[in-house]
């Protein structure tokens, strides 16, 4: 049973374009973590500004992403960003995000998140807790 | 008579938030670009990708741009940026933005933008042309 | 007697530049923001990531910030910042930053910042609070 | 043999960072790019700005990019980023990035990057060449 995914329009702008005219690929990663931020909002039914107190974590830290670039997007362009848990871990879990353009994939990408605490040693340091049941029971719905 | 306006919802996410959680402050003169781009699309009926080559310029080359921040951005805010030309000389302008949260001033900027061209004598380099009539007779619209 | 100034190598990369091929300007601001802590770091003798611990402060929070562009850069520049107190006011101060390239003024700029600490009454507002004379003091060194 | 690499300084600035206080994973990507554009300014003593000229290229256009965060960078951090070609194919290589703090290695990425020309039947698409052989014979040396 897939998990929940939620879908945002993304106006390309002036200011996400490179010297070639398309979008400049970090801006794709900060595509990413809206889409990764609103997804667990609308999942979890918390505001996504309150989701690491309410649940008493640093953040959904990121421990690895990726992406390929299909088709270049361009200032003015009309895309949505869709955004799917694929997999949920003890501790962790991946997001696919995918960047569509009239009906066309144009960005495929993937990102592995860790529920990330302070560590009870240095709460400078970064350590992780396993993900609480009614989180992922929440994507099921 | 007061020249077109335009509204943007701006929702504040992650992404442009700070070591202090607030707006990192070079995202507010993103934010500026957007909302002139849109309130040109507005206003002249033109989609904001194809101005340039629509007038044959090389685009609103930003010449001077200030902000006063009054009250901090921060994640999640569900903020507004009103966007108004408030003059037009023979070759610049002026556009205004406020960003606005819970009907308060959040941020009070100001660009002058000029109507830019490739320089007849050298396509490097940028020089400026007069600000089509046609242009400011769709702002008063 | 002028207060200590600070210059930075600003070598302008592609990551910098926005369609026409010039630098995009919110980068102008973050580079500002970099001279500002670097210039502080000099002056003070604190690494620049301890200065807000070291005086008890949130911040150098930004109140006004404001730039002319007088000529554009372009990737592969090799430009310098210099960042320089101009005025110290009770609880704020105004940078004036000046960005050259080729010996020719390419950017000018100013910011004004106010000595943040949080309000007593609430940690989550800001208030400000006199620049202690040993700060100014080493500016004049 | 290997192919030549490159080590640039990569100090961390307040600009890099997020409300956690570690850099905002998109500048990462930003750092890949400066690192692949100076590798290929070093290897073939072409500055980096005219590279794209001199071999009649819109670029090294990003196909595919990846990177695991393995330690936090942070505000002050005199880090490096080291950049190596790890393959070329026809038209098509592979650039690894390491971003290493004190000794240890904070990110390890990898980008795949093309040749890119403009499409001869339709110059706003972009297309691929074969790498000519001179510029894989420098990053021999």
């Amino acid at each position: 049973m897939p998990y929940a995914r939620n879908t945002l329009p993304l106006p390309i702008e002036w200011a996400h374009c490179d010297p070639v005219g398309i979008v400049w690929n970090p801006h794709i990663f900060e595509f990413f973590d809206t889409g990764t931020w609103t997804l667990f909002q609308t999942a979890l039914g918390v505001p996504r500004a309150r989701i690491n107190a309410h649940f008493g974590i640093l953040g959904l830290a990121l421990a690895e992403s990726g992406a390929s670039f299909m088709a270049p997007l361009t200032f003015g362009d009309q895309a949505e960003i869709e955004s799917e848990v694929v997999e949920f871990r003890r501790s962790s879990f991946s997001v696919a995000h995918r960047i569509v353009k009239n009906g066309k994939l144009a960005v495929d990408g993937l990102e592995k998140r860790v529920w990330a605490i302070p560590h009870p040693d240095d709460p400078q340091r970064m350590t992780t807790k396993p993900i609480p049941d009614e989180v992922i029971e929440k994507f099921r719905r």
